[in-house]
């Protein structure tokens, strides 16, 4: 893996560059579509290039169950089996596998759980979580981490930290290409995050993942964490931000210097008829919207809106016409595809703070406005 | 509208040609995909244009509930609505409504019926069913009729086409080159089908659908009752058998002379997993594919085919990932407007008869092959 930086923002950390992986390269900052089960939902291989999207995510833990990493692997590799021949991050399971709270038993070994399909007995050990990865055949691998809950005691964080630490000692850098990044936790404690980078940084990765945020803590504090971990980190290798964000929470996080980014938000929101736009979210089920003959957006230019009205995606949602969610997933993603461009120019213009501006009117998904 | 016919088979009825519409020409023999409520389900115009689809079926009942054929005028017509800018062909809805054989009220007025919606009173009459067809702005119009269940009384049959008879009288044809097709009702009886065709064909409409079958009835049946019926109709305007069918009804009814026809098989079964190939049909969920590399019908060039191994589809349905519905159903279509370039090349080249052996071995989705 090879990270090229080509202009930094002159007032704050922010930086554009290229990524290069054993199955081509992407620009950064980047956005990573989620494609949890080897499909980015409602979305085929096709439309995601016509978003403009460079590299996607894949969940280790759902894939290591079904269909199962040996199979894909038999399959020929991720990227063969669902057609899309880009590069692909796969996570580490930590955070799927923590999320089973009542499943799980841990130890310094490695974690055991209870397969939230079918209850079956399995165990991720720091080397189980890179052989699946292998196996998956994905070009940018995380290790086994032990992300803490939000609140959390720091005494439970220090542990975690720990034992983070432990599994990434464990943890050989592969081969032909692939990267394995180092994941920093901590959760909201600066001397922990300072310590977990140091800890982390002994081993020198190809990149470093911000762990443990987007856990339901406030957006300052996500922003501010981000901020000073960013801070810590080597300036010549890529910095991940797992798991954020909204358009406000990429910006920010961006002028922290963060270079990559995933988050289920633009299909989630898609799939459940929340389209964002240039004006703001839009919730396309709303009775307003039954005669409005614009697009979901006219100021975007993706196969959604140029092909159909509000009115017509309104119909959609309520008579549960599959193309409603898959147009307006396509209409979120290249959304956010528009606002990493915008984020790239913005950084070789210096107009970083003037896009801020305006995705904090247009672009956080305010509770109040989604539930209503 | 004007049909005109390019080649004729030398030993059966069978013809191909050409019809003009408002919204461009498609060629006969043709196959229409069913998008009850403004969308053919899982697919995109793009996506319908790519498997080559001239024409495609709307439901006047179901678009007359939802969303209002005054609200789909006001947004435009249909075309414009969904999207699809070549021709459209729009049901009578009398074949819904005689559905809801406990909900409807039947007079020489019309219909009343309880919408299976809402339960809201709607009364169709044969000037209301063509001011719907009106607004929705469709090319191709059927009018009201009273399809017979099967099995059935014959004097029912008569009745039904006596009531049938004085509708279709009360119906004139539209302007601004729409074509009010005239609909053949009489059931398995062929005396009242000869009595039905003469009476219809009293007011010359442009074409005439062979309605009340693909009831339940058994394929030999349909197939003589076709035959028997298209025979009786004018050699000079289009025959289209209404709801049928497999591949192997449709090479029959070509050979009887029928050239339009409409069915929710391929897409139906799409969405539940099975794939028409050129080697039979075959189910995706089927454990013996979780290892099969093979495209769903090698033989195919559709973009499922092109792209995906049965392997991932098999677990795109098991996972419920949308892309499995969506490329299945692409496939199926696909694999239909082959079927119809294939048919009609074998109308001008003889080999009708050959193409029917061939649907007789892997066209028919038997019922024994569908539930196992």
């Amino acid at each position: 893996m090879n990270f090229t930086i080509h202009a930094r923002d002159s007032t704050t950390r922010a930086r554009t560059g290229t990524v290069e992986t054993p199955h081509g390269s992407y620009q950064t900052p980047v956005f990573m579509p989620v494609g949890t089960k080897a499909a980015v939902k409602t979305m085929a291989p096709g439309d995601l290039k016509a978003a403009g999207v460079e590299i996607i995510l894949g969940n280790t833990y759902h894939l290591s169950l079904r269909p199962g990493d040996e199979s894909v692997e038999r399959l020929g590799g991720l990227h063969r089996f669902m057609a899309w021949d880009r590069p692909i991050l796969t996570d580490s399971g930590g955070y799927q596998v923590f999320s089973l709270t009542k499943l799980r038993k841990i130890s310094d070994e490695g974690v055991e759980f209870r397969s939230h399909i079918d209850g079956a007995k399995v165990f991720f050990s720091p080397e189980r979580v890179l052989e699946i990865q292998r196996r998956l055949g994905s070009d940018i691998w995380m290790p086994l981490d032990e992300p803490s809950p939000y609140p959390c005691e720091k005494a439970d964080v220090e542990k975690a930290a720990l034992r983070t630490k432990k599994w990434w000692d464990r943890c050989r850098q592969p081969t032909d290409g692939r990267a394995l990044f180092g994941i920093v936790q901590g959760a909201i404690f600066p001397d922990l995050r300072k310590q977990c980078v140091e800890q982390i940084a002994e081993n020198d990765p190809p990149g470093f993942s911000i762990g443990g945020l987007s856990m339901g803590e406030p957006a300052t504090v996500l922003h501010e964490i981000t901020d000073l971990t960013a801070a810590l980190l080597p300036d010549s290798k890529p910095r991940y931000l797992m798991g954020a964000g909204t358009p406000v929470d990429i910006v920010r996080a961006v002028m922290s210097g963060v270079d990559m980014f995933d988050c289920i938000l633009p299909t989630r929101f898609g799939r459940t008829g929340w389209a964002f736009t240039s004006e703001g979210i839009l919730k396309i089920r709303n009775k307003k919207y039954e005669f409005d003959e614009k697009p979901v957006d006219p100021a975007c230019k993706c196969p959604c809106c140029l092909q159909f009205t509000r009115a017509y995606l309104r119909h959609c949602f309520r008579m549960n016409e599959i193309i409603g969610v898959r147009m307006l997933s396509i209409h979120n993603v290249s959304f956010y595809m528009e606002l990493m461009r915008r984020i790239r120019q913005g950084i070789r213009d210096g107009r970083l703070e003037e896009l801020l501006k305006e995705v904090e009117v247009t672009g956080p998904p305010l509770r109040g406005r989604l539930e209503g």
